[in-house]
């Protein structure tokens, strides 16, 4: 909550795992011209001003045709010297969507493939990259155990200045 | 995981929430200039290249003398048009910390009071931030119950590309 004048430093990008409760499948897509034959999940980087939600389901429904809403924040990460962009940093954010449609119409300018893969294969092969692996294993103990253990939720909260809002994500507080 | 090319769009801040777990207490400021009578996190910006956990042990260290290691990431904000970032967006986080020391030294020029209270306190009090009333709450259910219920917890990995590392939060995994 620094009120002290800052820069940008970040650049902010949202990958989107689209779960489908019902089947125990994940929406994935390969990459055109970046690493092959690795399944990851669908995701781009933030418009200015937009949330990470939203930059999920835009990016979602542009790479693949499956329309989603917004779950949960799964996963941040941090890494500087991005490569993408030009030797700032660069905060990644994983969220778990839930489908409002099933059917792939994916872009065939980004993408090689696309499919829903199981979540117990995404998390067992080794054609991926260790993140998505990683959060294929998170959301497959979610699947076992419930969601609410692998989730931040989110809140929108009013910014102490006027007519501002802001998102608040953290682990579901108790109902008492 | 794009390697479009971006811009940064986010500065990046940071609190460290200093939890005494023997005592059930945590480490609150009063800014100087700011929120007049509300109790904060000490926290700030961000370096160019350092990491969330780094951020917050230095500004815990600079804003109050003592000195703390990072234990777990607990919630995220997103905020745009933030009044401190000239029109730009603001991710700020919040992370866990323990102490490694207790004597208060805080600086002068920043804050205007600086005291351990206990979590039950910071919770109930009206004298506080939304958000920080909030992770108040989070915190004193970790306490009750566990941290384990409310940590994303750190791992450091390596990127594809050579010589880089990244670090990655998330919920704890079950060991198996």
């Amino acid at each position: 909550e620094s009120r002290l004048p800052g820069f940008a430093t970040h650049q902010v990008g949202v990958a989107g795992a689209v779960v489908d409760e019902s089947s125990g499948k994940v929406l994935v897509v390969q990459d055109k011209n970046k690493t092959k034959n690795a399944w990851k999940f669908p995701g781009g980087l933030s418009d200015p001003g937009e949330n990470i939600g939203v930059t999920a389901v835009r990016e979602v429904l542009e790479e693949t045709g499956v329309r989603s809403e917004f779950r949960s924040l799964l996963s941040v990460r941090q890494q500087h010297q991005h490569p993408g962009a030009f030797g700032m940093s660069d905060m990644y954010l994983i969220c778990r969507l839930s489908p409002l449609s099933f059917d792939i119409h994916f872009c065939r300018e980004e993408c090689e493939r696309c499919e829903w893969l199981p979540l117990s294969e995404l998390a067992a092969t080794h054609h991926t990259t260790p993140i998505t692996s990683r959060v294929a294993r998170l959301l497959l103990h979610g699947l076992r155990v419930g969601f609410q253990h692998v989730d931040l939720t989110m809140e929108q909260l009013p910014a102490v200045y006027s007519g501002m809002f802001y998102q608040l994500y953290h682990r579901p507080l108790p109902q008492h």
